[in-house]
């Protein structure tokens, strides 16, 4: 009874991946952390959305062992459990195979800043990750992927909490946040300047990358005491 | 209670752009003025449109003063206030965000006239205006972008009362009429012809514009005594 | 009294534009005709889908005159009405400006026959019809636009009969059939086919057409004692 | 009597099509078969999704002969009963012109294994069958299409078990599975991975195909004793 809370946060966030079109049948998941206990809620494998319950959701610690549930977690899991491990601030992660995201990381090129939709919610290009050397493919494939993510921040100097997204090479986006409702939030927000970035780059294949007073204009106004997006 | 009328109907025409696909999450906004009390409506800033009531609107003036309203008004309102103060045949004003007219806005180009589609609402390309210079951005950002669209319009000799959109460069499209049904309904046209330009310049990258004596014809028919389409 | 049958029937036919996401507000109608009394009901001009009845419809002569209806018929009347003039095998005709079909049109290009789901409703490219020239344009504009459509018929030697559609070039589309149901069919199976194929270019620009062995098998399909698709 | 359960369980994957999207009209069919019986249940030609039940369906044995039904067996029924009859593992098919997969055929090529979308599915790429000589189309179009599918297969040394769907080249796709079920997820699988396809190319036309490492690693994790995806 003592992760009831998460597993229902768990499953409103999954349920809300359909809705929102990022997921054909059962392609992604989203976890909810509860840090006090140090485990994460996780929607099982391969169980379709209109017969998910938030018990169905399995818990994990953040070594990635089942700590209760009766399903098998997400094959995603381990990646999951290395983000929350080495990411402190992290409440929540989801994964998709979204249409347009996915496209991206296939085609293995960051998607770069050419908006302010973009810079509404990051102000460096979207990164993504080089596909991982053979010897850690052969290896534990899903935990290394959570090295894969955090190496290329650190390679990149980028902040977790500034850029709460990546594409993984040739497979797919993942995207967190302080709870589950932002991480799903920042699938769709990623969904869709992928998109447009895209059709950008179809209009005008010389299309610039936006320029740096707007860039910075836009870290200001979601940073420091001149915020004035939203109501808090 | 003085201003119950353009609150409701700024709430139905905040309501008409999730449900025309012109939205995600919060990305848009649409006000509606009141010319004799010299203000306007406008959705607050961040609240979730399944959550959004008529009372949650706010008053401003058309210096972008807060009248009215609890909430922190749209973070785009000084925009709209500069160019109801200086538009003064313009009712309603509307935001967005929307996937195709933002591609064009990124890729800095007027959409070019090819067809009756975009002829049956105006006769011109849309206009693109460039991104603003780095002191303006610097600036007071958000009432800058209402001079970047009226000094574009004066510039290139356009009508705010024939032209009743532009894409801003590298950000978005605002669109406007007499009404803030009307400036919807133009959002909508918009994203509709800036996908059809698209697509036309894919299927053949020669594709002309439409020929003089079409664009005169459209245009003949919306205006003077001849004009012969609905009801009106 | 006496033209209820067609007036429900060209209703139902207008309610399906929506349905199949093949119109945007008003930009599009479907007009259905009563041969022995040589009239047809066509939708009236600017009127929503939502506020739409049977009523509504408007009662129009072959030579494009209104014989009974309150309201203005839709501004296409004419194109319409040449066609049931000249074509007396038609009994139903849809006007869209649904996405790829009005992009085919724009780009001025016949529609390239790519694979079996064009040959299983025409064996030919789908036609672009020019332009018109100038002075058709500033004469009876809507009244030409049906000649317009006769004329490339007669010069490129095509049978209506086959081939129920065209594209007028940077304009849109126009469908026919035996039916107003027929018609509305058209113009959904036009939109698909005018997709698949500018995304077969994308995918392949040396993409071949439909051979001529395919062709001939998919016209026998339909016609002849062999003919054997569907219940009838 | 004794056909309910194909009838029922052909019916249900039928209706399927229309909400996953994947068809217009009737442009698809999808069959179950009884391998004790030798026959298998399939939609019959263009009966509209709306007016279905699970009574219309046609049984038909593997030569292609109907058994027991009302109507007329879709056009494709000859297509099924050849894959029945070689491929013993069998137990549905699906038959679509979905959009993206449809231009994928239309456009002669196989598609590319890009991603990992693709490589949970399958570890090759989708074959695209060419098309087909002269003289099978003169001769039993439907059924030839039926060899045309094993001869590639067979050819190009691909195991149906493992690769459950094919794009017959100008024509669609039919994909397959051990029941109806399992064939239609195949379609709507295969539908995203076309998609996704494009859009890689579009933004990188270097794309390269999934490296080797990864193309083994996802076949080892559907295969073998350490398969770990989903509850089985």
């Amino acid at each position: 009874m003592i992760y009831t809370s998460i597993k229902e946060e768990a499953y409103q966030c999954n349920m809300q991946l359909p809705q929102l079109g990022l997921v054909l049948f059962t392609f992604g998941n989203v976890s909810v952390a509860d840090r006090d206990k140090a485990v994460f809620a996780i929607k099982p494998s391969g169980v379709s959305y209109d017969q998910l319950t938030p018990d169905h959701m399995v818990i994990v610690d953040f070594e990635g062992r089942v700590v209760e549930g009766k399903l098998r977690p997400s094959s995603d899991t381990k990646t999951h459990a290395v983000l929350y491990k080495h990411w402190e601030g992290v409440g929540g992660i989801t994964h998709t195979h979204s249409t347009y995201a996915t496209a991206w990381a296939q085609s293995q090129r960051d998607i770069p800043i050419f908006g302010t939709t973009h810079a509404d919610h990051l102000t460096s290009d979207i990164p993504c990750a080089a596909p991982m050397e053979d010897d850690m493919i052969a290896g534990n494939y899903e935990y290394e992927t959570g090295f894969q993510i955090i190496n290329h921040f650190n390679e990149h100097k980028l902040d977790y909490k500034e850029v709460e997204m990546i594409l993984v090479g040739n497979h797919a986006p993942f995207t967190w946040g302080k709870t589950g409702d932002k991480s799903v939030y920042n699938s769709a927000v990623l969904e869709t300047v992928a998109k447009m970035a895209l059709l950008t780059e179809q209009i005008n294949p010389k299309a610039p990358r936006l320029k740096d007073a707007l860039i910075k204009k836009h870290y200001e106004r979601k940073h420091g005491g001149a915020a004035y997006y939203g109501q808090e």
